[in-house]
């Protein structure tokens, strides 16, 4: 038992904390003021191709991917202090390339696609010259039970056709998005996880349409946005089905495994933000002669953030060494576990940090309220937390009798 | 003890029930499509003044005002269930002229305004013409220690000078907004709650600039809006000081009683729609082949929701009976203990169905999300939780010994 | 709508409240140290009966029936706040003859009693000159699913039959318990609300046997006590049954009703007690050279606690009144959520203040540890708090389209 | 960063844990009833005496002692796993000779004692043929402040003079206690820390008396137990003072580290235990035609009991690494950290598991009823939870400017 990282680890460890630190939180006002004073909103303010560029060449680049070929060749343990320091600040992971739902989508190409699909639309991602977003969620069925879906790729000759409504398709608000990875209903006679297909569709492709953008409790996150994008008759070449029909769920649960860890490791970071803040604030603002940190339950709140903090990193990191080294399947209910666990802890922490800012807290002035958006809009993407806790009870009580 | 509201309070109930079910509810997405589709979100929908002229018509008009003179005439428990109904729809408490902060404007002014400052601002205040903001709180000082405040209001012969930065100054964006009442320091060397003075200023009045406008977790409540506002040598006849010169924290004592609990009353009814939502959602929605609502602990969570309502709600009367019988000073550990209990509780009810609607509830297409952006920001409105929390614990501990 | 309690009721207050300060507290700790120096802690202590005369003499006797009678005449919202006062102390309840379960019984008999067994067993009852037990919970079957139950009561001839083993037998310890009454299964064909007796049993008929007694967390709660007890073909005359064959359930939930109210009352109490232990202890103890109320969360504390309890003491009076003015019918969602939300909340309460006084509130120095004790085991005694909470989301969600 | 354990650890793990699956588990009612059965429940049932023999026999005995010559040599974060397998069943720990207070009395012998001290009591202790107890806790002062500390150690000529009185002097009861290590002020003038002394006291020695037992949440634990115990002019050769006066700040802090987190490991098995039991019940019991675990929330908590045991597991090895890495010293932060949360969670889990088990779980049916007692104790000893929140709070906030 070691829980120290490995001297790689350590080495990347210092290189990005250290860019974060110098390059991207001294620069996160400037972003967000020329994000929001552009006439449009959806346009990336030059200084994010800036701090690309300058990661980029720091070889602070697709940090998650294990691939040598492709990406810097970590663990997922190795990656996750990385991600966790991306999660610092909400246009981090952009500037090292390493945001979602890019990186899932890049996974997706890299051990699914096609040689082609890699060269068309793997590698201008990894260069960040494109994004991309993941249709899979509906409006009209329980996303949380995928074998609900509705949207249908169904086979006419050598084509695939495309119909259905998806939501929560993060990304496609992006001036740079070029595809997306749809998944619909193929073969509703086939073994119920044999059913859907993924299919590669470029964003020009005729019959896709974004119908709106979504706000996440007040927010747009642009210029990604969440989108609902119909699909209307969209017909593409039989090979733009990544691995062949029917592989949807196989690919999916490779797909969101990695997924949903990295969402946590990077709201471990938000965390630990929000608490540097909060502590701050705790220790420079002043109410009825003393600093907050003096007043009330405060100083308990922050030793509770502290501790809640700590535990789920560790929890984070046993389960990326789970991914490690038992594979994906070996650490489903560690996965299961941080999803339910993670966010929810991280929502009551930025909760806790908002409070003690007072009104600021409530505005944009801090980046808190984001992070309030985004850690409680992770309590619902990739599976809402009563899901993964249906996974963890269901887990625990197999080697029970059980008789429902 | 009979906990049945009153033949008159019954009445109004009904009628208020119904013109809420009728005609407001109905018209909600009708409102809010068109706020966000005008051209200019600060300017106010017609549908707006229909509803609002409905309203008067029907006698639903300034029900919050104890003084039968200009309103109702109804007790503060009486009112209570009535704001309830009004709190269910975000929209709802303009159309009754029921909105804060005019409601707690026009108390300051019906019981301390000169005949002048009445006729000129209180009238058409509540005739539903002109809107105000209230100036309290600043940027640079904990709020929630109203002795900090560092804007000034000094006599200069016949004039009264004004100078600082307020902000979270409610109400300030909208396009009818025509005075505010101003809070600031006018003798430093008097009683600690006798240095302030409250100066009615009329929006136009030069020096007054609203710097910008906050968002509240990512809404911006137009056509309200909460304004960031600078006071630069704002010149006024000195009889724009409301009640004299140092008798702003008595006045603001007044105020913030029935303003507190009117908040709490408005987030009884927005419980109370979010759990309908929740309820409606749980037996609709179906996942894994059942309704929600026989899912996980999804009726724990609907029980525990209405048990919560309902001894807020309790509370929430038996503080305004206190008021009723026992007055402002009778009351005062009755306000704090629902001013620091029911916005959380609300909270946590809204988070509740938020996540039971999962994507949708984060988005638009529900109030819910802006539910929870209120509620929220009234866990530091008027006070945050801790402030009230000190102040419940300091009675409760006033009868024992202390040392400190 | 009027909080305030009915002169009658004001008056009994006064004089409860007054007899528990002077009579009952000031000899708490004689009592104990009297019940647990005898040899035999399933004795009396002297004192009981001494006390017991003083409140009988003083008209503070049987005030739980509403009965004129036999008892006060008080409704149930004119009883609860005497309930309360007796809750303070985890002996008064007998000293004023209002202790559980023989209140229970004692209406069981007054409502569904024969004349004879009105004469033989209601009058020493409601005298205190004799105790009893209810036996209807059963070690083998879930006894939160009624219609488990497992023992029988079988009609032979002229006589009934009963066999079966019930546990959590309250009172069933005490020296001068005569009589219990017991649940068991007569007609296994009838209608599911209709095959259960219940039977009064004198406790030494043939046949029955205490097998042995419970302790709870720790504590028998002598002289009570709760006992499992067989019942091995114990024969009685048929007019034993109460009320007639198959009327068991329906006697049930009359009794159940105000059972389980006047344990929520006294709760309310204990929390009571127990905050007042909690404030004295933080003004009293120093540590780090402060009183305890000035460290940490303390105050906060304190302040939850104070605004935890009088929310559930208006629920619990609100509940009261819809049993006096809308009938056990028109109350039994009330008095599930009460049942679930105030033996929970005082747990917690008494929880805190045995933790403010360290290692002195987990021994018997001061009455927290009986009163976390007990407000534990009502979590589940009368219905685990799961299955009320239950009851409330069914209620709530009958106005919905229920699928399941 | 590798969570697996190392081989000579995981050796043991299996071990340890057949050991407590087939010897102890099997026996654990035989020797309760055994304990209960006695006319002195201040007796050791043989049976303990065999399983200690065995446990010897097997080699495994004393690992929880890092001391090669004495004990197995192993890291703590070896011996964590371990603990927690002991902390299974309440009498585990003594079989393995590693139960509290003896385990760190023997640390504090073996770092401290003289050759004379170790030879004639650290070896019986180590043999497990005697027992210890630590006076350290006062009734009169907030032993959450140790520094208040009243009673005295007194160098007069050749001999020093201890006066005073303490409590929760657990082990003392035990038949084969023959010695306590007391600590008193000697020096009132001395710096802060230096003020105090450790004397080993045997229990026969004149003054010492044991005034009574004091229950938790009424177990009185036989037949260790938890003394009040009066010092009164108790005189001992000057070299009874361990490692000579003013030193008793320094061992207890030594000594109190690897305490606290032998305890929070024996808690996370404890919590598992409960688990167990709880999962158990909830597949095999029934109510309304279904397994508990498919009612209500059921799952949920059994899903969250695994998440926070999962996370606290991983807490307290983490510290314990730190400890075996850093030293106490770089682990002071973590050991707060997990005392603090720890036993918190596991009372929440265990009175998770008493719910499910209905009445059973608060009888001695189950040892879950003793683990409640267990585990709340064990938020007051060694520090209470706010004590330790304090220290992470102080930690937390160290780098940042404080102005109090």
């Amino acid at each position: 038992m070691d829980f120290a990282h490995s001297p790689r680890a350590q080495e990347y460890i210092e290189r990005v904390a250290a860019f974060v630190d110098t390059e991207v939180l001294p620069r996160e006002r400037e972003y967000l003021d020329a994000l929001r004073g552009q006439a449009d909103r959806w346009a990336v303010p030059p200084l994010m191709e800036e701090l690309k560029a300058k990661a980029r060449e720091r070889g602070l680049w697709n940090l998650f991917l294990p691939d040598e070929r492709y990406g810097a060749g970590l663990g997922v343990a190795e990656y996750a202090p990385l991600a966790e320091l991306m999660g610092r600040s909400l246009i981090a992971p952009e500037v090292f390339n390493c945001n979602a739902p890019d990186t899932g989508n890049a996974e997706v190409l890299l051990h699914h696609g096609s040689a082609e699909q890699r060269e068309r639309w793997l590698e201008p991602l990894l260069e960040g010259r494109v994004r991309s977003a993941f249709c899979m969620t509906e409006p009209d069925v329980a996303s949380s039970d995928a074998t609900n879906m509705a949207a249908t790729a169904v086979l006419d000759g050598e084509e695939v056709v495309l119909n259905g409504r998806k939501w929560w398709s993060t990304g496609i608000g992006h001036p740079n998005c070029r595809f997306v990875i749809f998944m619909g209903l193929t073969d509703p006679d086939a073994d119920r996880l044999r059913r859907h297909s993924m299919v590669l569709v470029p964003v020009d492709t005729p019959g896709v349409r974004i119908e709106r953008m979504l706000p996440v409790l007040g927010y747009h996150d642009e210029p990604y946005g969440h989108g609902e994008v119909s699909f209307t008759d969209v017909r593409l070449p039989r090979d733009a089905i990544i691995a062949g029909p029917g592989r949807g769920f196989e690919i999916a649960q490779g797909r969101l495994g990695p997924g949903r860890i990295h969402h946590c490791m990077r709201l471990i970071g938000m965390a630990e933000r929000a608490l540097e803040l909060a502590c701050r604030r705790a220790t420079e603002r002043t109410a009825f002669g003393k600093p907050l940190a003096n007043l009330g339950g405060n100083r308990e709140r922050i030793a509770r953030a502290r501790i809640a903090i700590d535990q789920a990193r560790l929890h984070v990191l046993h389960t990326a060494w789970l991914l490690d080294t038992a594979g994906a399947l070996g650490a489903v209910g560690a996965l299961s576990q941080v999803k339910a666990a993670v966010p929810a802890m991280v929502q009551e922490v930025v909760d806790m940090a908002v409070q003690m800012h007072g009104g600021a807290g409530l505005s944009d002035d801090t980046p808190l309220a984001g992070f309030l958006s985004t850690a409680r809009a992770l309590r619902l993407a990739d599976g809402p937390d009563e899901v993964h806790l249906g996974v963890v009870a269901k887990l625990e009580l197999a080697a029970y009798r059980e008789r429902a």
